[in-house]
């Protein structure tokens, strides 16, 4: 893409009414625009990060056998009534409406309810599950404050899926493949070893719940990390009888800062017996169904991710969900040097790397603030030095090191990095 | 795709709730479930289908320049205030709802404030225009009646394409380039030739919008169309003055039923004006930027495309939106059977062709009337006859001719139909 046809700016300072990094950072960016508190929408290089990411989690669900849905909005009170759900006194973060005839309609702000009463068209016996589905959807939250970015947003997308199960064991199974899955996903978005599978409270289903903690200076939760164990322990549930049951010692323990990328929870059969959905078993007998319910916040880690690697000079996204893989400068305005800008750029496109390449004629200065600032993991600089040098300067977002390359060797450490 | 794997189910009746013959037939297969009048989810086949329209669209959209973006749902109602358009007297089918500070929000039900206001933020010269800016994204809007099934719903997925125009002139060839590119998606989709640029009412704008309206027995609109010229008049504007105006004759045109699949209008100046959006010419006088809108219903596509190919055994879908290309039956339980059944799967899967697969052992009857319900453009049956006779057994949903083919043939059969 040319930055000529791409109609963000980049700016010096974020709007004053924003206080979180990440928001700050990707609105200076051009990646986000903020519509209220909490509430943003995404320009063309937002929206690429965003599709980079829920790419990774699609795959990671379908390889463990999600089936890929997309619920509706608007909520039917009724179902949310059956379970409870429905009054503000219970669920206090609504966004309600009314249709044009008076009904009190709400806004999803999750989807147990609609979801469970939908299989009711699709499981009857035991031949129908297990079963799993889940999808990628904008969810609502009315929340009081909201000024975390899109660490914590009152509109956000997020990735919802939901396991019906024939029994505890069976729904025990899936959890471990789900929570495994839940690492690949981390992994693949470039957190590597950051990541601490963490017990946190349970609610009223199960002891505890599991929660995906990434060790980060942004982190609002503190855990308590078994470095050889990889795994954690939330503050709200780290006392000595839980410490007990888990086998775990203080001793061993460390304290950290950590961000929640996504949680797992086991709902027994609450929604699925409210909403009156069963199965008739191999002996024709009725049996409940154990639900579980596993979330990812899509435009959460896409804030994680923005101010988890940003430096001083901007964002520094990790390959695997940069929206371009290098940013060309262009230094010169001779004929030489704008061929070769558009050389390299056709053929660096045509080898599927893809390019910011910026066309503008803009002061060298601005251009490399730019690359900086939107943070691709790669700068590429075609100047008249670096074609009498024999090539390209290429160098990485994370270091100072640059090195002249020639087309190939330019393509060999894009294609690395890609790998990686 | 293994049916095994995918948890929807088919039946015989549709909801007795449901009156559209698109949304019954869609339930009945399983593509779509009701959760109010006018509001549906979308089952793994159903959300396959809305990928494909989707994404057809947006290779167009992208052709002619347009940078995709995601604006938020909540809208801020000062924006629409400022346009004239927040109260219920003058827009009468808005979703409203309330932040927990009791501030007033909108639900969108189009986006030509917030994305105009956002524009503010990268727009000031004649440099950074002109500008095409759309989304894919769900709308709202509170229908009184909502009984067409996806033709008219309360929340629905639409395209919205912006243009931001620094004259008439240039506004002009954008918005003939835009009618170009819609014409070219109800192609790829398999309207082929029913498609009529269509004569419309203005509103306030301008003289005329352009409607592409569908020839269809589902059609609710009534135009006049001009074979030769491949336009039509929609009978909103159909009198003398206006046939005098365009150049028609009314014995030249043919009266017909017909469907809007989307339409695109002139807006002027009237938002950007509102909202203090203006460009700096080339003499440093500030101007007035020109602007237009182009929507097409992506659900109601779907909703059109399966109700206008049906017929009485069920959907039909043109290949390019098909959730499948095949719909495999195996017909009899026999190791022989089972084994070649497998390795066609294997085979077309790992050749790109994509396939459901009746693995469940059901009825040979049973899995026929499936076939035809969803409606994938062929059914390929593997069963001792066929391999008795050299092969796999391959039906056009569309006919009833069938061929018993190996699989360099079925192969060869299904790479044509996908090219066509």
């Amino acid at each position: 893409m040319k930055r000529s046809q791409l109609f963000i700016k980049t700016r010096k300072e974020a709007p004053a009414d924003e206080e979180s990094r990440n928001a700050q950072l990707l609105i200076r960016a051009g990646y986000i625009h903020k519509e209220m508190a909490g509430v943003y929408s995404y320009t063309t290089l937002g929206l690429a990060v965003i599709n980079k990411i829920s790419q990774i989690i699609r795959e990671e669900m379908n390889a463990i056998g999600g089936n890929e849905v997309q619920m509706s909005t608007l909520q039917n009170k009724d179902l949310w009534q059956a379970t409870g759900r429905w009054d503000d006194a219970v669920v206090d973060n609504w966004f309600k409406s009314k249709l044009a005839n008076g009904t009190e309609v709400g806004i999803g702000l999750s989807h147990e309810e609609p979801l469970t009463n939908m299989l009711k068209s699709y499981v009857s016996s035991y031949k129908d599950l297990p079963l799993y589905a889940y999808q990628i959807q904008t969810k609502f939250r009315n929340e009081l404050r909201a000024k975390s970015g899109l660490l914590r947003g009152r509109e956000f997308l997020m990735k919802d899926l939901y396991s019906f199960s024939r029994s505890q064991a069976e729904h025990d199974e899936f959890y471990e493949k789900c929570a495994a899955a839940y690492l690949k996903i981390y992994d693949r978005l470039g957190f590597g070893g950051l990541v601490y599978r963490t017990f946190a409270s349970g609610g009223i289903f199960s002891k505890f719940s599991d929660e995906f903690q990434i060790l980060s200076h942004v982190g609002e939760d503190t855990i308590f990390v078994h470095e050889g164990k990889k795994i954690a322990v939330n503050r709200e549930v780290y006392n000595d009888e839980v410490l007990d049951h888990l086998g775990l010692k203080k001793e061993d323990l460390r304290e950290e800062k950590a961000v929640e990328a996504g949680n797992i929870f086991s709902l027994g059969s609450k929604y699925s017996d409210a909403l009156g959905l069963h199965f008739t078993d191999e002996h024709g007998q009725q049996q409940s169904i154990i639900m579980g319910c596993y979330g990812i916040g899509v435009s959460r880690l896409m804030g994680l991710l923005a101010e988890h690697f940003a430096d001083d000079k901007g964002l520094s996204w990790p390959a695997a969900v940069a929206p371009y893989q290098v940013y060309l400068c262009r230094v010169g305005e001779e004929d030489q040097v704008v061929n070769a800008a558009n050389e390299v750029y056709d053929k660096l496109t045509k080898s599927d790397v893809s390019v910011l390449y910026d066309d503008r004629g803009e002061r060298p200065g601005d251009q490399f603030g730019d690359a900086d600032l939107l943070g691709m993991p790669y700068r590429l600089i075609v100047s008249e030095k670096s074609l009498a040098a024999g090539g390209y300067e290429l160098k990485p977002r994370t270091s100072n090191d640059t090195q002249i390359a020639d087309f190939d060797a330019v393509s060999e450490a894009l294609g690395k990095s890609l790998q990686a």
